[in-house]
């Protein structure tokens, strides 16, 4: 089972790959992309002992001469010293500016290879090879790269798109399935702002909470689609001046939860996730959403093993004051994503403190 | 007097104004750039105290909030930790996606500026107020921007295009005349590489070895044909894939040099100067140049008061083991930038470390 989503951009165009079993033919997706001979492969420890013997041995049987670079696990490492450590790795080994970074991993190694990538010689050639279900249907694609301040995440970055994005699912098997769900959480999101067609297919499926609990067609059509919603998002306005905006739905809230929780107990999708949740209480509040249709996010939510209500030890006013640094702030006013219905969102600023905290504390 | 060249890129545009005394309407020049309110101004503690004032002043008439950030001169401090500060400023004075970094100084300051507000937020909005006369006919256009690696000079950096480019000629004044005269290795340069025509006016001019003894029609013009020459070879080849290349003339040894000598003892200008006479000589050694040319490059190197001989304490293993590393090496082979005539120069990949060698050590 394979598929293709393309992906055209004023200034440049490539593919996202999705098939199955498929990793041990990176090597040959590679050749047709005119690179250089070098290859960076940026992954972490874990990742690289999985695949990373499969990775490197394809794309050596393809004639590259690969060197790795590895960074341990985490949001704590997504760090402007990680780069530095990364430019040293690839001045050892005499990177050119036709050379290639390749991110093997997930979300994390994705945003930091391309934001090295995008600054190493003022930008060489980068390759995204996802290898979590998250990073496969939103970090991988679209150009956004880049490391958190210590006051704040993704504040460092740039704009910088890949030259293909390489997805095979099967990978998928050696994810947690805590890790599986926050994916999930993404896939929703675009379920509710963009394909309600995907919607129903989630709502149709017996269970959701666990990988081996899916058909290999519907894995492969929910990270298909998926992809498509944001490619489709994305070719419309690159560099978020206007529609990309709505790719942040349930994120707005959601990364002040991530940030006051230290990006480490409550995870990316699992913060969207309730995001989402408090953006549909706020839709509905403001008359925009039916409280049905709410209710039926929520239970998709809670159907892929995602929590739907808040931290008891979240401070509200602590959430509203963060909001206030989030870089989408415009002239002082945080700007929020709201349903109108499944599949449609608007972009609104006019949601007040008091609304905000009135949802929070529901 | 004044004059404007229009940069046209695929996906951006912009003009450098140059204009002589205009400093105190850089806010005017400012507003019909649809910017936001917050501006922050970077520039070094010398630069500052000479003209902080003046700009702050002026961008406040217009309207503008106003936050400084200052840097210590010189390339020591063009880092990553340098970079690290001014995010640190940008996310205490909440700069948003909106905002504008101005940088307000010589090449040091405009590289980093244009590195920190490409990255920060993954990009904001940038002005370049070149204060030195090689940041204002070079470095200040083009979008390069950048910081060293502690190995190699401008391995980190972005493509990043300025709103705007504002040149006062008349805070040259402060402009010590060792600076001074390392900007003119650079219009020696296009004169070279580009416009025969600003040659033969160099030549034809009594003295150009300080600023006092040109009169502002020249320095007018040096500066306007000098950025147009700039301008019409970046138009062409935004991302250095063919003939921007060209801008490189002399740098290909000057960087060596200046890697070597801890881009201390020797400047910018300097070496490029000292690369360029370097470059003649591998030009008339492959008989792509007469003797005679060289000789009027080598003149008009002297008569700006540059040195035209290399450091006697250089080794010059040393200078082609680290053209092993330049970010401009491709498959292994060292590029050459090489004139043909006064005005017109080739791009040769077949120059070996034995010619480097002999024409070094000439």
């Amino acid at each position: 089972m394979s598929s293709i989503v393309q992906v055209k951009l004023p200034h440049t165009s490539y593919k996202v790959a999705i098939a199955s079993n498929s990793l041990s033919q990176l090597g040959s997706h590679l050749e047709p992309l005119n690179l250089g001979k070098k290859i960076l492969l940026i992954s972490n420890p874990e990742i690289f002992d999985y695949y990373g013997d499969l990775v490197v041995n394809s794309l050596a049987k393809s004639g590259f001469e690969v060197f790795t670079h590895l960074i341990p696990p985490g949001e704590p490492y997504k760090t402007l010293d990680s780069i530095a450590q990364i430019y040293d790795t690839a001045l050892e080994n005499r990177l050119e500016r036709s050379s290639t970074m390749v991110a093997l991993g997930g979300g994390v190694i994705g945003d930091m290879t391309g934001f090295a990538a995008a600054t190493w010689l003022r930008g060489i050639n980068f390759v995204q090879v996802p290898t979590s279900l998250l990073a496969m249907v939103d970090a991988s694609i679209g150009g956004k790269t880049g490391v958190n301040h210590p006051q704040g995440k993704n504040l460092i970055g740039a704009f910088y798109q890949p030259r293909l994005v390489f997805i095979d699912p099967l990978v998928l098997k050696t994810l947690p399935v805590r890790e599986f769900r926050a994916g999930m959480a993404e896939v929703i999101k675009y379920g509710i702002i963009w394909d309600q067609d995907l919607f129903s297919q989630l709502e149709r499926a017996k269970t959701l909470d666990n990988l081996d609990s899916l058909s290999q067609e519907l894995l492969q059509t929910i990270i298909t689609r998926s992809c498509q919603a944001k490619v489709d998002v994305v070719s419309q306005d690159e560099k978020e001046a206007g529609l990309r905006a709505i790719l942040n739905y349930g994120h707005t809230i959601g990364h002040a939860i991530e940030s006051l929780t230290g990006y480490e107990t409550i995870n990316h999708g699992e913060a969207v996730g309730m995001g989402m949740v408090a953006a549909g209480k706020i839709a509905v509040k403001l008359q925009l959403w039916t409280e049905e249709e709410a209710k039926q996010q929520d239970n998709l939510i809670a159907k892929v093993g995602l929590p739907t209500g808040f931290p008891k030890t979240l401070e509200i006013e602590k959430v509203i004051d963060i909001l206030q640094t989030d870089k989408k702030v415009k002239a002082g006013k945080v700007r929020f994503i709201l349903p109108t219905e499944i599949g449609k969102v608007i972009i609104s600023d006019r949601v007040s403190s008091e609304i905000i905290r009135d949802c929070l504390s529901m």
